[in-house]
C-alpha cells in the first residue's frame, strides 16, 4: 500500500500536468481578434518551432526584429523622440538667449512646431544636436529616464510609456516564450531607447539597435567619459536597416515587424533569405481608438511597402479590425 | 510500506542529489595554476553570485568582455587576419596582373610580408581593402568559412581554431555558467570572426563586437544584398574599444579581459565604475610554449596597460606560472 504522502505527491504532479497543459491551450495573444494576422503569426511560429518538421528552425537561428515607432508604440502627431527634443530644447533655453533669434529654435520655443520643420533635414539635425550632444552617455541617460518617467502625450495625456500596443507587447513575449531573441531596429535613437526598452518591452539593451551619434572617449579627472559629440555616426533607417541588422546582430532575422515604408528593406532582407520567413506591416487604421494614416502622411507613411507588401505575401495588420485594444490601460 | 518503486525514485533522487554537489565542487579552471590570477577570477565570481552578498550583480548585468586575438587566440608571428589577407591576395591575384608592380601587392606576393608593411598603415589598409572588400557579406562569411576550416598556421601547422587558449575557454564556460553574457570586444573585423565563434568559443555572432568596413544595401536581380565597401566604418581598438561597447552593448561590463594597450581603454571603461569590476590582462611570458613579448612587440604590445595595471590593481596573468596548459590539444 502508498503511503497518504505519497499518494498526495502523485496527485500534485497529476495537477501540475493538467496546469501545464492548460497553460499551453491559453491563448497566447489574447488581443488579437481571430484572422488572417493572427493565423499567420501563430502558424509560423508552430511550423518553425516543431521539431521534426520540414520548417523547423534551431533555437540560436529564431532572431525577430521590430520597428519601435509606429510598430511598438504610437508616433503621432509626431515622433515621440522629437517631442522629447523639444522638452529639452525649451528645459536648455535659458541657457542659449541667442536661440530667441536663432532659426530653427526661435519657432520652437514660441510653439510653431511646423514652421521651425519647414528648415527640413537641415532644421531637424540642428534640433537633434542641440538636444542629443554635448553630454556624457551617462548623463544622457538619466535625462532620458526622468523624461521617460515624467512627460506626458500632448493629446492623450498618458505617460508615452502607456501609448505602447498591448497586442504587440504579446507578440514579443509569446515568441521569446518560443525561443526567439527579440530585437528592436529603429530608425529613433539606439541611447534615447535602451533606458527603458528591457522594462516596457522586456528588450535589453544589447538588443536594441537604433541611429546614433558619434561618442568620443575622455579622460575627465582620472575617470574615463564617452562624450556625445554632434554628429550623426549612423541612421538605421531604409537600406540602413539591414545595414544596421548586419553590423549589430550579424545574422539575418527569420521575422520582422514594421509599420512604414522606413521598413521595406528590413522586411525585404528578412524575407528574401531560403526557409520559412515572416514580414508583417502593422497598418494604422483605426482613426477613433489610435490613428489612421499610410500613403500621405508625413509621419511613418506607408506606401511603397504596402504595395510591396501584396507582392511578397506579407502579413498587413489591420489595427481596426485585428486588434481587440491598442493599449495595455484599455485590458485593467 | 513503500513499494520497490518509490524506493527507487527515492534513490535516484539522492543519487541526482550528490552529482549536482559533486558538480559545483569541481574545479570550473582545472588548466589555471593555483595562483593569485585564478584566485582573483574565482573570488570575483562567487562575490557577484552569492545573494544578499553585498557586492551581487543580478544576472542581467553581468556582462564579460574579452579582447581576442592575444586574449583568446595567438596572435603571434602576426595576427591571423592578417594571414588570412595574405591568402586571399594569393587566390585573387591572378585576376590583377598589375599587382606584380604595384605595392604593397608586389612585395606581398613574393612573400616579403616585411617589406609590404614598410609602407605602414597606408599598406595595410590596401591589404585589407583588396582582401575584404568586393563581395557581398553572404559571399564573404563563405569565404572565411573555408579558409577557417583549411587554413593552418605558419609554424605549428595547427589549424587555427586550435591555437585558442584552453585556460581562456574555461573561463568563458565558468563565467556563462555563472549568469555572465560574454562578448568579444576585438580590434579584429567583426565579419570575419562571426562566422566561427559560436562553434569555437561558444560566442553567438551577435555578441561579437569588433572592426568594420562599411556595407550598402543593393538588389541585384530583385533580391536584396549587401556589398562590403572599400571604406572603414569603424576601428574598434584603444579609445574605440569603449567606445564599441558603448554602440553595440550599450551597457558596461563588470569584467573586462584584454593582453595588449589596445586594451587599455576598456579595461579602464570597464573598471572605473562603481561597484566590484574585474580587470585581467593576459602577459605572453612563455617563450616555449607560445611566445614571450611584451613593452617592445610590433604585434600586441603591453606597455601602459601593463604600468596602469599595478596602479588599478588590475590582474595581471603569468602565461607561463598561471597557466598549465596553453593549447586544447595538450590536454588530450
Amino acid at each position: 500500500m502508498l503511503s497518504s504522502r505519497v499518494v498526495a505527491v502523485f496527485f500534485a504532479f497529476c495537477l501540475t500536468l493538467v496546469l501545464n497543459a492548460q497553460a499551453q491551450n491559453a491563448d497566447p495573444l489574447p488581443s488579437w481578434a481571430d484572422g488572417a494576422a493572427k493565423q499567420a503569426i501563430v502558424g509560423f511560429v508552430s511550423k518553425v518551432t516543431r521539431e521534426n518538421s520540414p520548417g523547423f528552425v534551431p533555437v540560436s537561428e529564431r532572431i525577430a526584429t521590430f520597428d519601435n515607432d509606429g510598430t511598438l508604440w504610437a508616433e503621432q502627431p509626431m515622433y515621440f523622440q522629437l517631442l522629447f527634443a523639444l522638452d529639452r530644447l525649451k528645459a536648455l533655453a535659458p541657457q542659449h538667449p541667442e536661440w530667441s533669434s536663432q532659426e530653427p529654435f526661435a519657432s520652437l520655443l514660441k510653439g510653431d512646431v511646423k514652421g521651425a520643420l519647414a528648415g527640413g533635414d537641415h532644421a531637424i539635425l540642428e534640433i537633434v544636436m542641440a538636444s542629443h550632444a554635448g553630454m556624457t552617455t551617462d548623463e544622457f541617460a538619466a535625462i532620458v529616464k526622468e523624461w521617460i518617467a515624467t512627460a506626458k502625450h500632448p493629446l492623450s495625456h498618458l505617460p508615452y510609456t502607456d501609448m505602447v500596443y498591448q497586442p504587440m507587447l504579446e507578440v514579443l513575449a509569446y515568441l521569446r516564450a518560443n525561443g526567439f531573441k527579440t530585437f528592436i531596429v529603429s530608425g529613433g535613437g539606439v541611447e534615447f531607447m535602451r533606458p527603458w526598452t528591457q522594462a516596457v518591452y522586456g528588450i535589453p539593451p544589447e538588443q536594441v539597435v537604433g541611429s546614433s551619434i558619434k561618442t568620443e572617449f575622455q579622460m575627465r579627472d582620472g575617470k574615463p567619459v564617452l562624450v556625445r559629440l554632434p554628429q550623426v555616426n549612423f541612421i538605421d533607417d531604409k537600406t540602413g536597416k539591414p545595414v544596421g541588422i548586419n553590423q549589430y546582430i550579424g545574422r539575418r532575422p527569420i521575422i520582422a515587424f514594421g509599420n512604414s515604408d522606413g521598413d521595406l528593406q528590413m522586411l525585404q532582407w528578412t524575407t528574401a533569405a531560403a526557409g520559412l520567413r515572416l514580414g508583417v506591416l502593422v497598418h494604422h487604421t483605426d482613426a477613433r481608438r489610435e490613428w489612421a494614416y499610410d500613403r500621405k502622411s508625413s509621419v511613418g507613411q506607408l506606401d511603397k511597402a504596402l504595395d510591396e507588401a501584396s507582392v511578397q505575401g506579407w502579413t498587413v495588420v489591420d489595427m481596426k479590425q485585428d486588434w481587440k485594444v491598442i493599449y495595455p490601460h484599455e485590458k485593467r
